[in-house]
């Protein structure tokens, strides 16, 4: 059949032809399983991603609803070609899926967490297939305040340990980093702050800056004037930043409100006033994170954070971390599947790497 | 006619003719139109109210487009019974009604604005049926965050000069206030604190609370778990102001998200998480403005803040701010029609009081 397909190669055998030779080659399937979408990995043994699929079947987003099998169809929509070939590959997974609302829940681990401890807090699902997906736990600061992640700490692993094992794929190959100490930001929906002590996440903070910067534009009058610029406005998010900074401790519930009073005053056009807003909001975030490390000691000119998250949104946030004195932050990319895939080499899911 | 009535006295014909005695004895038509309703005292030659109409017609909710003479329509739905019979009565106006999208524009007069600069600052607009509408302009504080207001000037105005012309009514009678110095809170949705010094409005505070309470609730996460408590819960409300002010310099960011965290960890029921992120948001703008006083050296814990809007709203305010060891705030009824009856006399609308 292989040798069929190979003499008379149509599109769609070409196709098949690659993702059986994917899938014979691959270690793992590692799942970036989140509330709005899934992100399937295919893994070499060096950790290398021969293969990536990506679906809207979040967890808040089924094809079919859970209880009449929504997890199996969506893990088999995104994976089934794969498996089909490679029904003993080891299954992984990160993220909401190990909620409460996710496939199985896998609860908490507490800070300080360690791989280890996410290894230990692994949980197994077995899959219609019959394949068994090890779901990664997520992490909980516990205290007057908790605080919870789930997927981020396989991201602050990967971020941690993904040059270790590069190879000749410039994609997965990254700056070596220090593995047992650093501070990690993921800005988004709810932006965390995570800080790395001894190799384990001591603790983090999360900010719902994303989430609080659209309900602002989409459901306040702050909207009503704003137009969306042609291209981002750096100089009016800078803008909006320095507020931020200046007035952190009045607070976002004061501020915000400059975006209005500018414009009324005609000293912010209405297609500055997303940036600039996005510029008071992250600012603020910032804020608090300084003063949330002022309680060590610490100071956001002191470190050198990692990113991780789309490009540009990095790229706001490094910009925005140099007003507060804070010039070596850098994006990190690939920190999801690095972070799955040093997670199952610990879980001895896949051999230690050459 | 009259005394037809008086022999017959129909339903109607009773109505009527209290309404004509009303705008009989009435010495002022006193409009607080705002974006979203409109309300009209009519007022005796003592300041005293004599009757109250309110409607829905905003400058926002007309009942016909602006351009299609809307501002008169809803005027004349509003006042029209009264001015049938006293047809040469003034009328002053406060409020969004003297903004950009106003039936006037009546130009912020700016900080320090004494009542005499509101009165310089009256712009007239002259009604289909004839009467000259007088329209209290707004205040602008300028600077590099510039605040304004459009309604609150004449409500302070009115709660520091409310009890000095008080009468028989007990409703128009207050504490005697200090007119010269006092700090004045205007909790809602833009919350407003206002400082008064030497009788002008010095400087105020624009706090975004009531709206971003609003948008936190029904437009994002913290909103899915709640569960609206039977009745308000006090406990859970002065929680969140603790966290509030405990956390202020974190931010509204970091510390919001706690409803939610404290819910997943089971330490927050889903009925307390409303009342609970109510004091969080409060907390929040209680602390900021905290911090914009210390600029002058002054603390919350000194003032006896004077508090205008809902009793049930100024309650809560006033546990708040017990918690920031501020103990003599207290709420002004009235502010709003003592504030236009003062701003008339001082403008030669109506004589001086007996």
């Amino acid at each position: 059949m292989k040798a069929h397909q190979k003499d008379q190669p149509g599109k769609q055998g070409a196709q098949e032809a690659e993702i059986a030779e994917a899938a014979r080659r691959a270690a793992l399937l590692a799942l970036d399983w989140g509330t709005t979408s899934l992100r399937a990995y295919l893994l070499d043994a060096s950790g290398d991603v021969l293969a990536t699929r990506v679906s809207t079947a979040g967890v808040m987003n089924l094809p079919v609803p859970a209880e009449e099998g929504g997890f199996d169809a969506a893990f088999d929509e995104a994976c089934g070609v794969w498996l089909e070939h490679a029904p003993t590959l080891p299954v992984i997974a990160a993220g909401m899926v190990g909620s409460a609302q996710g496939w199985v829940q896998a609860p908490y681990v507490e800070t300080p967490a360690s791989v280890d401890a996410l290894v230990a807090g692994i949980v197994r699902v077995k899959t219609a297939q019959g394949a068994s997906l090890c779901v990664v736990p997520g992490v909980l600061e516990p205290g007057a305040l908790p605080n919870v992640m789930r997927g981020e700490e396989t991201q602050v692993f990967g971020a941690l340990h993904g040059a270790l094992h590069g190879t000749q794929h410039g994609t997965l190959r990254g700056t070596r980093h220090d593995t047992q100490s650093a501070l990690i930001g993921l800005p988004g929906t709810h932006a965390k702050w995570v800080v790395v002590e001894g190799g384990r996440i001591a603790r983090f903070y999360t900010f719902m800056t994303g989430e609080i910067y659209a309900a602002l534009t989409a459901h306040t009058i702050l909207g009503r004037t704003m137009k969306r610029p042609a291209e981002p406005d750096t100089h009016a998010f800078l803008r909006g930043v320095t507020v931020a900074r200046e007035h952190g401790c009045e607070g976002l519930l004061a501020t915000a409100f400059s975006a209005r009073t500018l414009g009324l005053t005609g000293q912010l056009a209405a297609d500055e006033q997303p940036d600039y807003l996005s510029g008071v909001v992250i600012g603020h975030e910032l804020a608090g994170l300084e003063v949330a490390l002022a309680r060590r000691d610490v100071t956001l000119a002191q470190c050198a954070p990692q990113l991780i998250g789309s490009d540009s949104l990095c790229e706001r946030y490094r910009l925005a971390l140099e007003q507060f004195g804070c010039m070596r932050a850098h994006l990190v990319r690939h920190a999801t599947e690095r972070g799955l895939w040093h997670i199952a080499m610990q879980a001895g899911l896949v051999g230690s790497p050459r």
